[in-house]
């Protein structure tokens, strides 16, 4: 039998250990002819842009570059399957391109969207009768939002470069001594997981953020502005964690300007969430206020990776082909903690159904009363995920990273 | 004797590390007792806000602590001392306060403006026939703007931090198989060596930037638009390194805007120049395009240092040192490139008159003819700067950095 693997959504340091997982374990087992990779998810199934993975990764060393690279090395897509599952043409192409390649076992390393689209191929083939073909979900994503597992594979290396980032930033912030303000804005458009983060940066004495801003709760302006101001009668340079998507009380992001005003190229002027509380703190308090996006690197930061969870992106591949092997369809792979201290995670199965177009916010009991930071138990959740430092190799003074096609 | 150290300027991952150099070589020698640390630069000095290293750093463990960690452990300052040398009573004070603690020789650690200090201060005491008390400059700086020197430390560190940025970035842009522009502001007001470090991501088979804009030359904004239109065409994501101080022929910035419109809060609207070239790609071409500052980040990265250039900025502080107690003064120490290949330096001393207020920029020969590119030349001389990874320690999964006070 032949297997493919896809991966979609955007990217996370740790989706190719996944499937290098996956690749890995196959090699081994004797009843796998050829593992397919699908080039920009379902897409290159549509349009049959697959490459052999068993030709194109011929060593162990190939195998370790992947394992460490960033960014889906098969490509992805942003591609939602149609709603009508019995009668739209896109599913019998789809089956038809699987079946002509002889694959058993389709798995989709992806987030939110790309659990969609296993969920409806799994519907159509039982719809149709069709049970040669399988169909497993394993998550990726770093905003943590999946239901199902303890945790999503990239999260965690996303989280330790924003711990990692946060220190760093204390340390540059805090060489003049004077008040300034420093706003730095996290991803997370619905979850506060990255932002929340962000505390870890106080793991060896640091003193963190001194604002941590979750888009699980409705931002209050004034009362970031009241306690901002007597931070700044510290005389201290003061540091904000804020998630790109706080929303006011009505649901608005707070990044949209209300009143429609237009920029000098007549655009209406959206700054993120960071940009607009630079701009408010100018206006309402003055000083020296600068704001930062973490922008892209804080979701493809190899360098920086989390050995869990590279580790733990490695062995949920195993597991999404032996569950998928098993007979299995229409399921995600996901992750159960069995204890924080010690560390300690077994695998485990949900249905799709259960997961697709579900969204796991962050606990409002993980948030402290002051509703400004996060709590010790969110502290116990997170620290375990950042820890160990990878063996990437380094070639020419940067990482040895690798390309598929 | 006793001997003081101060940090001044914008932080990078490489300060500490001159410092280590000076603490490390001064422990051996017989002849020092004390090494003083001024906080927060000259000012440190001037208030007298001083502290003892040789106690308050006992073990080899901390100490490898300060090699790595980056920004300024003693803080530091903007401050441009008078001009009014021979009158101004800062100089007497700042010379009183030295001796008050039998400070023979003062080391100053910083970029530009911590030059014109040295000068002044040297220059105060020739005047004044003050022969016990030397003065000399060690440079860092991540702009890589000093004359006197090959290059600077803590440039090296942030040179690697950009180059492994990029080739990350380059991963997270190429996911989506289809034409997007990504634009990446890189710091640099003046001079382009660190936005020319984005062509060090091409050394592992990377593509690299597709346009690279130096703050060296006037920015030619229809060149820029035709250009990049004609690399839409090839149907990928493009890739934009620009320097933050890009100028239009008339010198000024290309990102204030010119007819001062204002934004939501009356302000004028300035944006800076990845900013500006967003929204005038969006305008002006269409499709998907976002901008991406590298801000802080790129000089507080402790944690992607390049070892080469720890280890030359802990030679150098040994250096200053052994200039220092040699009886120099109102100078600065700097490094000679021997050879590219191999790679060899050796360091050398200036006249701090021909350092201070001089800024050295990237040579227009380095520059492809279409003024979007770097030459290879440049890239022989960046490439060693980067090379190597430290042997940073980690301990909860983030950098184990120290504090001195």
């Amino acid at each position: 039998m032949n297997i493919m693997i896809a991966q979609s959504g955007g990217p996370t340091p740790a989706i190719n250990a996944t499937a290098v997982g996956i690749i890995e374990l196959a090699g081994t087992l004797a009843n796998i002819d050829k593992v397919y990779g699908a080039l920009n998810g379902i897409e290159g199934v549509v349009h049959d842009h697959v490459i052999d993975l068993s030709e194109r990764l011929t060593s162990d060393v190939e195998l370790e570059m992947l394992f460490y690279t960033p960014a889906s090395a098969l490509g992805a897509c942003r591609h939602r399957l149609p709603e009508n599952i019995a009668d739209d043409p896109l599913y019998p192409q789809i089956i038809q391109n699987l079946m002509a390649k002889e694959v058993e076992l389709f798995i989709y390393i992806g987030g939110n969207d790309s659990m969609d689209t296993v969920k409806k191929l799994s519907q159509y083939c039982a719809l149709k009768g069709i049970d040669s073909i399988r169909f497993i979900g394993a998550p990726k994503t770093i905003d943590n939002d999946l239901e199902g597992t303890d945790h999503c594979p990239g999260f965690g290396s996303a989280a330790k470069y924003i711990a990692t980032t946060f220190a760093e930033l204390e340390k540059d912030c805090t060489v003049y001594n004077q008040p300034s303000v420093t706003i730095v804005e996290v991803m997370g458009r619905n979850t506060g997981w990255l932002t929340a983060s962000s505390a870890l940066s106080r793991l060896n004495g640091g003193r963190g953020p001194d604002l941590i801003y979750l888009c699980e709760l409705p931002f209050d302006q004034d009362k970031f502005l009241t306690d901002l101001t007597l931070l700044l009668t510290e005389g201290r340079p003061i540091l904000v964690a804020v998630s790109e998507g706080v929303k006011k009380a009505n649901g608005d992001y707070i990044s949209v300007i209300e009143d429609n005003k237009l920029d000098a190229f007549g655009h209406q002027f959206i700054s993120g969430s960071g940009k607009y509380l630079e701009n408010l703190v100018r206006n309402r308090v003055g000083g020296k206020v600068r704001s930062i996006e973490l922008n892209l690197m804080q979701r493809c930061a190899g360098h920086i990776s989390s050995k869990t969870d590279l580790e733990e992106s490695r062995q949920i591949g195993r597991y999404a082909l032996q569950i998928g092997l098993t007979g299995e369809t229409g399921k995600m792979v996901g992750i159960q903690r069995v204890s924080s201290h010690p560390y300690q995670i077994e695998f485990v199965v949900s249905d799709i159904d259960q997961i697709a177009n579900a969204e796991k916010k962050v606990p409002l009991a993980w948030i402290m009363p002051s509703k400004s930071d996060v709590t010790c138990d969110m502290i116990d959740y997170l620290k375990p995920l950042i820890a160990g430092e990878t063996a990437l190799k380094y070639r020419n003074g940067i990482p040895d990273y690798i390309s598929l096609h």
